[in-house]
């Protein structure tokens, strides 16, 4: 079966979109998906920019809430609450993500996603990813403690290196086996068609 | 028949987009179409952009000419070439598109964006416009004298004044009658969708 990776940022909007419908997607294309987060932070510093662009350009932050509102209604996903706090700090969630194995990354970053876009929860705060963790079945205490040793801190750096030699610059993204690169939630159908033309 | 405003800028790709695939899409859906040209230039400085985004993420424009070079081969359009000049002077074409009716628009809009993006032509180049009115049977030296009357300038300055005062702040965008705004050659299919909606 083919692979796709989908490079994902805990404070991304659309990469929230991404998390919660590329399952089915990627089902019935035929398609394999790496979730693989990473930390837009540094990107977006190499590129001049010491916050995200929605913070940067408020025009353009004003039309990305009211577009993450239709696209939730349209998605039938629950009503969407713009956080109080826009980007959040995940680098938490990122390693917590990384610590659990490739089956349950994806339920874990989708229930993070639901608690920061629907339930305006703090993602930076370690209650609510023990929360979350609890919710899930796994071990919050132990989980959260793999994800601060050494090897998982180098994993979440290594991703995000990863993602910039990549040419990565904003979120969501799909990168194909043959190196194809598609950015953003609107390019998850073409970038889901090409790894399929691909595997033909 | 509802109505949709396509707001579009000569010099912006994904406008070009747009305005090769909203003609059938639009019929299909039963919803009129409205050609509206403007500037970018004073809406970017507004943002405090002396030029447009992808000249200043310049891996923003590295994936940007990737992609268009795809979606030109998914809607099978001629090839994409990556023109020399960017973004081009547009004052001139938007002033005679205009100065066309409103049922002349759309070609001399699609004729002239094939001309920048498929023949590397300069489209702020009298002698482009002249050639793309000629093709199309209109009186390009009438037509022309027309554009640079004051009562076309006023249109286009009152266009462009209009996009300010929507939260425009790219191309292209679609506002339905009842107000809402989208934005991009990726929302065509939803902003057409609302349209629909409102109409039933």
């Amino acid at each position: 079966m083919k692979k796709l990776d989908f490079w994902y940022e805990f404070a991304s909007t659309y990469s929230y979109l991404t998390a919660m419908r590329i399952g089915p997607l990627a089902k019935a294309a035929g398609v394999e998906v790496n979730w693989r987060p990473f930390l837009l932070g540094p990107i977006f510093k190499a590129q001049g920019m010491e916050t995200s662009p929605f913070n940067l350009y408020p025009l353009k932050g004003s039309y990305m809430w009211r577009d993450l509102t239709r696209w939730s209604e349209l998605l039938e996903l629950p009503k969407f609450v713009q956080p109080s706090r826009f980007p959040q700090n995940t680098i938490s969630a990122s390693r917590i993500a990384l610590a659990l194995d490739d089956k349950a990354r994806p339920d874990f970053t989708r229930e993070v996603y639901v608690a920061e876009f629907t339930k305006d929860k703090d993602i930076g705060d370690a209650a609510t990813l023990f929360e979350v963790l609890k919710k899930l079945g796994h071990d919050p205490e132990a989980l959260i403690a793999k994800s601060v040793e050494q090897p998982i801190k180098d994993k979440l750096r290594a991703n995000t290196e990863e993602a910039m030699k990549l040419g990565i610059f904003g979120a969501p993204d799909f990168v194909t086996e043959d190196g194809e690169l598609f950015w953003g939630n609107d390019r998850l159908e073409q970038a889901l068609a090409w790894a399929k033309k691909q595997a033909a």
